[in-house]
């Protein structure tokens, strides 16, 4: 596991009330694990770098793929590729209507960093937005999703998303699924005919590529998040050209990508 | 809309420093959605049953099978069912290679309520645990669990999952992923032969009903989370009689199901 590192240091612009100025900071690692099964590809887990053999063989025995770790015959990792390569005893049967199995492309030659889940290459593209907004408005509309999340209040339990101008909440869904939150976002805007390029994406929890690759599809150029970005979700918008705001909370923000869209006092 | 709920209050043992009692709390719905494409099963969405019209729009246009909502011919929710059936215009070709799908059975001739996924159907069955726990040492695991979690508080992005005696913390894993954390967690186990029916597992994040299938595969029967839980999650805890304690914060505890493993003072 020595390759490997589970955190990796990037310039932030870091915004409080007064001041504002670009440090390193630690950002969480997000790495793709593709599991071969008997050499047939079987699925990909995004990850933390770290424990990755525990990992498998628990994700397997979760599937039901195994019932004791004695089934595998060699367990190999190739860590600086991604890959994992699990032989069993027996010759697996893998319906695929019970597993999900999701491809992974890396693109235009680049390196691996720079993959795109199959359907997302097909679906996401760098987007093209005319927004901006000050730290200020930033820290309103996060501040304005709280307030109107009294589910999130009550119960604990749900992310909360939503779309907006500079100056105000235009939409907001909630849901216990992080992506089902910003999907509802997406399919109101297509069934409705509203725009997203000109708009704000507010969203309540972690900055994944997941979450990176539905904010660029839905087409908004700004998220905000009052929590954490990863690495991943950080390579993808400085590709997709998403301006990715995190940790929006206690009148600070951290801006980690195409910080021009960001108006400084 | 109308017939589904978002909440459903239960009955909870609420637990602090000094007092203990049963009172009605509210628990988020986990409402599971299949959608059916041109007549065929494409996919099964965990989620808040709300706005499932843009959800289901939004999650096809992410998925890339529409571009536009002029491409749907007719979308018909049943929500009492559980299912939403989308025509398109176009036929689909539906690569199983791109997709996930998971099925849900209902078992037993049972409500939907009791279903499981289907690999799940396979690898969950009621725990037999002889795990006990007083509060007190509830709230001390954990504070630990937190304590030792030096990468969550650097980058505030990650699940932490330990195994633990009722006296200290044996394994434990983070991870970006909930299920991966706890996948570490099976795997270890698996590989190192450690015992698990007398355990108890401590996690960071919510409670849904996969991190309590997860729960339960892995053999525990006591599951402690400083979140909440959602309905669906303690449904299948009373079925797998493992004893769920979330909201573990400040000295409170909530027990909600199998609550006869809490040693009360």
């Amino acid at each position: 596991m020595s390759e490997l590192t589970i955190t990796t240091r990037l310039p932030v612009l870091k915004i409080s009330a007064d001041q504002h100025g670009w440090e390193d900071d630690e950002i969480v690692t997000e790495y793709p694990l593709t599991i071969f099964l008997n050499d047939e590809e079987f699925a990909t887990i995004v990850c933390t770098p770290a424990d990755l053999e525990e990992m498998v063989i628990g994700f397997l025995a979760a599937e039901g793929v195994i019932k004791s770790y004695s089934e595998i015959k060699q367990l190999t990792i190739n860590e600086a590729q991604g890959f994992a390569y699990v032989d069993l005893h027996k010759e697996t049967i893998l319906s695929q209507s019970f597993y999900s199995k999701r491809r992974i492309t890396s693109c235009c030659g680049k390196s691996r960093q720079s993959f795109y889940f199959f359907s997302d290459a097909r679906t996401a593209k760098p987007v093209e937005s005319t927004a901006t907004v000050t730290p200020a408005q930033c820290m309103r509309l996060m501040k304005e999703l709280q307030a109107s999340s009294d589910i999130h209040r009550q119960t604990g339990g749900v992310h909360n998303a939503a779309l907006c101008t500079p100056d105000e909440v235009l939409l907001q869904f909630s849901d216990i699924g992080r992506h089902n939150a910003l999907d509802k976002i997406y399919g109101k805007c297509l069934r409705d005919n509203i725009s997203t390029t000109d708009k704000i994406l507010v969203f309540s929890g972690r900055i994944s590529s997941e979450v990176l690759l539905k904010a660029a599809k839905i087409g908004a150029g700004i998220i905000l998040s009052k929590s954490a970005p990863t690495d991943l979700a950080l390579q993808l918008a400085d590709e997709l050209k998403l301006t990715a705001v995190g940790f929006i909370r206690n009148d600070k923000m951290n801006v980690y990508t195409q910080a021009e869209r960001i108006l400084l006092p």
